[in-house]
């Protein structure tokens, strides 16, 4: 049970890259999620540990949420196995790069735990940062999507170095593109109306909006801060595709209590109790 | 006293421009901001007036701020005053496009309950949307200032249309080029690692980052909220002239109380008390 061991406070630690492991070799962890509703199988080391993001991620589909979740990069498929347990109405299709970390979320998805979900769930192997012609070819097929998920590398390429050991680096380091290929294809497979949910590091707002300019509207900023007094290090950010409405900044989550490491009640409804984040459709 | 009328719930209501006074008329009003610390005059009607939003601008200065802050579209007065009567070791140019506006900051500098900053105060009669060279020429110059603050107009012009009759809709409409004029200007009067703070509404937050972009960082955003469970309605934004500091999103200030129309005592200590936002330089 190491789920809320990783991101626990929020952290902007540098994960550690430098062991990469096949998962088939067996060392993955069995990890539970909204209060036992959910499991995932995370490799131990070398890949990216799903927590509190997928989670918050999950959490920021309004409970009046229908039709197809496309969830863009999706790991071993927290935020998205997440989303189908809150949501009984949607179905949720996976994207992910790295096909050893999707034969985790295939592997998952026998857990019997899952069952009320399972069948609610696809896999889609396919580069989300590819051009239009080859995301195409590979399924990510334009206006697919009632709504699209994302928790992409919080990483820039050129502010920290990967090692070189690693192949697999993708699932924290964005390449020189930056976010542009990721909201693109976003744009691309989301239906006018339907809304694009990103969970990015507090400090990567511009670049987040600035992506979004022309492409998104009627944005939601959703701050979360660690302590009450403390900056946000994490935003949840919800636009809807071609709206024009004004952005709203939210008043947004305190994850733990002034004093001591407790979480605040509210998130431990969130991640305990599989509450959402309160946002309503727009 | 009727600084606390307008603005007190940071509402987006649309002023009314339609009818536009000449304030040497006298229809003129006398009011006190920072607990009696400041008094400014202000036109009863047809101008804007000032509120919540010049003090908490004056108040986002650290206290620890010496130097000239040149106060961007000043008005009659009321951040500048305010941001003089708080800093002992600052002085202040107030640039105002309105001549009539600033006959009135002028007249409020011989009040003698002004005497503790007025002469730490001038006043320069300059637009600040036109191009460099009629700006240089009019004494708003390269790096003259080691901080700015401006509260720049609120409505754009293409969402709101002023009364024609309006002769003087300036203080609140942006004309068609929007805040890029504004934040050229401040690029150019600030010097290297000096900053830039702005009151605006909260929803052109990314129209603020976006023309910050390659001319300020380290960016602190301040969302104000009228209640702790409401979008906020403004923000104040402080950012280094040339810093590639990370942004960071604070927590922000709630006005009122969840219930009833009292101020919250953090409010209360910056109108009244004249205490700071709690912001430090970096």
């Amino acid at each position: 049970m190491l789920a809320w061991n990783t991101n626990c406070d929020l952290q902007e630690t540098i994960p550690d890259m430098t062991e990469v492991q096949d998962p088939s070799s067996g060392d993955v962890t069995h990890d539970a999620f909204l209060g036992g509703r959910v499991y995932v199988y995370q490799p131990k080391k070398g890949r990216h540990r799903a927590g509190l993001d997928a989670v918050f991620l999950a959490a920021a589909l309004p409970v009046e949420t229908t039709g197809r979740i496309v969830d863009l990069g999706s790991g071993v498929g927290t935020a998205g196995f997440c989303a189908a347990a809150r949501l009984p109405d949607i179905s949720v299709t996976l994207v992910e790069i790295d096909e050893a970390v999707l034969s985790l979320a295939q592997k998952a998805l026998q857990d019997p735990e899952n069952t009320h979900f399972a069948d609610r769930i696809d896999l889609l192997h396919a580069d989300i940062t590819a051009k239009g012609s080859l995301r195409h070819a590979n399924g990510l097929l334009p206006t697919m999507a009632d709504h699209a998920i994302m928790n992409p590398p919080y990483y820039e390429a050129d502010r920290f170095r990967a090692s070189p050991k690693s192949g697999r680096a993708g699932a924290h380091m964005l390449d020189e593109r930056g976010l542009e290929p990721w909201v693109k294809t976003a744009a691309d497979i989301v239906r006018e109306g339907g809304s694009l949910t990103v969970i990015f590091r507090a400090d990567g707002l511009h670049e987040l909006l600035s992506v979004l300019q022309g492409r998104f509207g009627a944005i939601d900023v959703i701050p979360l801060r660690p302590r009450p007094d403390a900056p946000a290090t994490r935003i949840v950010l919800r636009a809807i595709r071609a709206s024009k409405a004004p952005l709203k900044l939210l008043p947004g989550f305190v994850l733990h209590e002034s004093e001591g490491s407790d979480f605040t009640s509210q998130s431990k409804n969130i991640m305990r109790g599989g509450q959402g984040l309160g946002l309503t459709p727009r």
